[in-house]
C-alpha cells in the first residue's frame, strides 16, 4: 500500500490535497494521470449503463439541497455515529472502528438494558483506555454526532438559512423521480443513475482514498414492482459482477457478505456488499441494496407530492396507483480507483508494470523517437506523435534510452510505446512502419504508420 | 427565455432543484437530456484543450481545501460583496445589482471623502427608497459579506474546524503547481485544466442556470514567462473564440469586453469578458485575465514552499529560479449549456427546433418503426435501435405517427430520425435500407442499415 501511494504521488495520480499547507485531513487531489484514470472509469460506467441499457436514463443534481429533503429520507435524525469522548483529552471515537465492531455491538446491547446513572460506569468498564492520551476510565457516554456538513444559504447564519451537502447521491434521484417519470415516460422497471460528489464528516477518515470525508459515487436507483424484488436484485448482483470484470479486477479477491438484520439500515430490506481484498482488510468496494418503497413513500409524505406510479399503458380508470419498489446499486467511484490501482500493480522484480485495462490507462500509447538527436527522425516522430493526439491521449518520450522509456511507460500503465526508428523514414515496402511493444507481454510488432490508429482502436474495445 | 425554461423543464434538461419541496433558492438539477448535453460540452472542452494539446494537463482537486489558501489568495479577506442593509425590512442589497453600477461606484467614491459619522446620510441620499420595502432612508452603511460557503470539518463546530468550499476552481491549480510540476517535468509554457463544482453564496442568484450559487467551472491556468504574456493573452482570446465557434454559436452575438482599470480584481492586470446576447443583457459567458504572477508568489509566501520555476534544460548552476506568470481562460459550464440552448432554439412557427451540433445533442438519432403494430416491423427496429446503442446514444419511439414523431426529437435537438419501413427488411438490393431524415433541412435520404453507424460517425465529427 506504501509502495502504491508512492508511486500514485511520484507519477500524478494522486496527490495529498492542500499539501503545501500541510494538507487538509485525509483530503485527496487527483493529478494529471489520476484525472484521466477516473474520468476514463466514470465514462465507462456511463456507457455500460446509461448509453448501452434501454432502461436507463442519467440525472445530475445539486450537492445542496433543500433541508427538508434530509428530514424526509431520515438522514437529519438517523444519519449520525454514536461518539464517545474521553473527558481528559476530549477526543472523540467511533467504537467499532478505534476499538472493533465486537466491542460496539457489545456495549450497545448492555447500554440499552441499564438505568441512565449506570451507563457511565458501562462505558468505562467495556473501553477502559483511551486510545488516544491513554486516560482510564474517562469515557462519557456516547452521543449521536450528524455526519453531515452544514453551510448557511444567504446573508445571515440563522437556523432558517441552514442547508447541507449531500451525504449521498440517491434522494436527489427519488426528490426528481416525478420529473423523470413525466419527461421520460419510462416504464417499470426503469433506473436512473447519477455520478457525483457527496460528503460526510467522518470522524476517522483513512487508508488513503479509500474513506474521505468528500468522495465521488456512481449510483443508480433502480424502480421496480414490489413483486419482483428478488429478480431484479439478483439481475443487479450479476450486473455488479460484470462491471467488476469489466474493471480488470480480480473475482477472486471480490466477496460477497450479506447484511445481518440488525445491521441493516433503517430503509433497507437486503443489503449485499462487494468486498475487496485491500491490503489493511477486507472491505466493502460496492454495495447493493433493496429499500422497499421507503423513499418514494417518505417524500410523498413529507413533500404532499404525488409520487407514486402508474402504467401508462392502461386507461387512466383502469390499474391501480403504487409506491415502486428500489434497488440500489451504490459504487464508490475514489474505492473504485483505488482497487484498480492495486489490482493493476505489478513488481517484476526490477520494475513496477500497472497492468491497467487499456481503456482504463491515462495514456493509450507512447510516442518515442529511437534517437532525440536526429531532427529527421525526431521530426517525423513528433508528426505521429501529433497526429495520434487528435484521437487519442499519447505521451511524448524523447529521453535516455529506450529501455527507461519502456519502464517509465509501465509504471503508469500504458498500454503501448510506439518507437520510430530510421526504417519508419523509409516509404514501404523496406519501411513506412514503426515498432509497437505490448505492455504486459514485451512482445514488439512492427505496423505501418497508416494502421496506426486502427491497431489501437481495436485494442481499446 | 420563458419559452426555454418551460422546455428544458418539459423535456428533461433542467429542473429545479428540490422542486417537490418548494425548491432551493435558484438550484438547478439537469435532466436525464440536460445531464447528456453538459457532459458533452465538457468531455469536448477536455479533448479540445488537454487531450488534443501538447503543452496541457488535467487536474481534479478536492472541493474543500485548507483554509490557509483562501488567506493567501485574498478570498477570505476580499472575496466580499458589500451589502447595503434596510433598517426597516432588513433585506441586504447589492448596490450595483439593485440599482446599478454607476450608483454604486459614485457611492463608493463618496464614501471613501466622508467622514465616519456622514456616511450613513451620504447613503441614505444616494439610495433613497427600499427596493423591497419601500422604506424610505432607512439604509445602513454598506457591510463586507463574505462569498464562500463556510463549513466544519470534524465533530465540533469551533474556529478551528472551519473550512470553506472553493470559490473557484483555480486556487487548486497553483496550490498544486508544484506537484504538477514535479510528475510530469512540464516545460513553460504550459497549462493545467479543471473541471468542477465551484460554491458562492451570492445575494441575488438568478437568470435561471446564468447565476447560481453551486456552478461548474471548466478553467485553465496557462503559465509562461512574464515577456510573453501579451501574445499567450492573444493565443487564448483566439482560443476561446474559435471554442465558441465549436459550440456553434453565433460570433455576432458575442462582445468582447476590457474591464476598465477600476474594475480589475486584486490579482489581475488585464481582463477581457467574452459577453453573449441573452434575453436578460449582454452578460458574461466567459472571461479571460492575465493575473501575473500574484498567486504563485502569495502561496510561496504564505506556505514557505518554493513554487518556482527553473529551466530543466539548463544546469542547476545556470538560469535563474522565477514564479511563471499566469493566463486565465475561465468558462462556466452551466452559463455554457444556457448560451447553447439559447442560440439552438428556433420556432418554425408550427415547432420548435433545437439546432444543437451534433456533437452535443444527448441522443445521436431516434429509431421509428414506421408502424408499430406490425411485429416483424417493430421488432427489426427494435434491433436496429440496440445496435445503435452499443456504440450511440440514440432513442427509440413508437408512437403516434412518424410527423409528430419527428416534431418531438426536433424539439430536443436529435439531428437524425431514422425510421424502419417495410423495404427495411427486404435485402438489397430492392430494400435493406432505412430512411435517414435530417433535423435542420428536413431532408429524407436512404441509407444501408450496415452503413448507418459509418453515416452517423461522420455526421458527429
Amino acid at each position: 500500500m506504501e509502495k502504491l501511494v508512492s508511486l500514485a504521488k511520484r507519477r500524478g495520480f494522486v496527490f495529498p490535497g492542500s499539501e503545501i499547507y500541510g494538507g487538509l485531513s485525509n483530503s485527496w487531489d487527483y493529478g494529471p494521470l489520476g484525472v484521466e484514470l477516473k474520468n476514463n472509469i466514470k465514462n465507462l460506467w456511463w456507457k455500460k449503463f446509461v448509453q448501452q441499457r434501454d432502461d436507463m436514463v442519467g440525472l445530475d443534481a445539486s450537492l445542496l439541497m433543500n433541508t427538508k429533503v434530509w428530514e424526509a429520507s431520515g438522514h437529519l435524525k438517523e444519519f449520525s455515529d454514536p461518539l464517545v469522548e474521553c473527558k481528559q483529552c476530549h477526543e472523540r471515537f467511533r467504537v467499532n472502528e478505534s476499538w472493533s465492531d465486537e466491542v460496539w455491538w457489545d456495549l450497545a446491547k448492555k447500554l440499552e438494558n441499564v438505568k441512565s446513572s449506570e451507563r457511565e460506569a458501562v462505558v468505562q468498564a467495556a473501553l477502559k483506555e483511551c486510545p488516544s492520551c491513554g486516560a482510564k476510565n474517562k469515557f462519557a457516554v456516547p452521543q449521536q454526532f450528524n455526519l453531515m456538513f452544514k453551510t448557511f444559504i444567504g446573508s445571515a447564519e440563522s437556523k432558517s438559512s441552514e442547508a447541507y451537502f449531500r451525504p449521498e447521491t440517491a434522494q436527489a434521484i427519488f426528490v426528481n423521480f416525478k420529473n423523470i417519470l413525466g419527461t421520460t415516460r419510462m416504464k417499470l422497471p426503469f433506473g436512473v443513475a447519477q455520478v457525483g460528489k457527496a460528503f460526510r464528516n467522518e470522524i476517522t477518515p483513512g487508508n488513503f482514498i479509500f474513506r474521505t470525508r468528500e468522495f465521488e459515487q456512481m449510483e443508480i436507483e433502480y424502480f421496480i414492482r414490489e413483486k419482483d424484488w428478488e429478480t431484479s436484485f439478483e439481475m443487479w448482483r450479476k450486473a455488479i459482477l460484470d462491471w467488476i470484470n469489466d474493471l480488470g479486477l480480480d473475482l477472486k479477491k471480490i466477496h460477497e457478505f450479506e447484511h445481518p438484520e440488525r445491521e441493516l439500515s433503517h430503509y433497507s430490506k437486503k443489503t449485499l456488499d462487494f468486498e475487496y481484498d485491500f491490503p489493511f482488510g477486507q472491505k466493502e468496494l460496492y454495495g447493493l441494496a433493496y429499500r422497499t418503497d421507503f423513499d418514494l413513500k417518505n417524500h410523498e409524505k413529507a413533500s404532499g407530492i404525488n409520487l407514486k406510479y402508474r402504467d401508462p399503458d392502461l386507461p387512466t380508470t383502469k390499474g391501480e396507483e403504487f409506491w415502486p419498489h428500489v434497488i440500489e446499486p451504490s459504487l464508490g467511484v475514489d474505492r473504485t480507483v483505488l482497487a484498480v490501482l492495486l489490482d493493476a500493480y505489478y513488481d517484476t522484480g526490477d520494475h513496477v508494470i500497472l497492468k491497467l485495462k487499456p481503456q482504463l490507462a491515462p495514456y493509450k500509447a507512447a510516442v518515442f523517437p529511437l534517437l532525440a538527436n536526429k531532427p529527421a527522425l525526431w521530426n517525423f516522430a513528433r508528426s505521429i506523435y501529433l497526429d495520434l493526439k487528435k484521437d487519442f491521449l499519447v505521451a511524448w518520450d524523447d529521453r535516455g534510452n529506450i529501455g527507461k522509456r519502456y519502464f517509465s511507460q509501465d509504471e503508469i500503465g500504458t498500454p503501448f510505446c510506439i518507437t520510430i526508428d530510421f526504417d519508419s523514414l523509409e516509404n514501404p515496402p523496406a519501411g513506412g512502419d514503426v515498432t509497437v511493444r505490448d505492455r504486459d507481454t514485451g512482445k514488439q510488432e512492427r505496423i505501418k504508420i497508416d494502421k496506426l490508429k486502427e491497431y489501437l482502436t481495436d485494442k481499446l474495445v
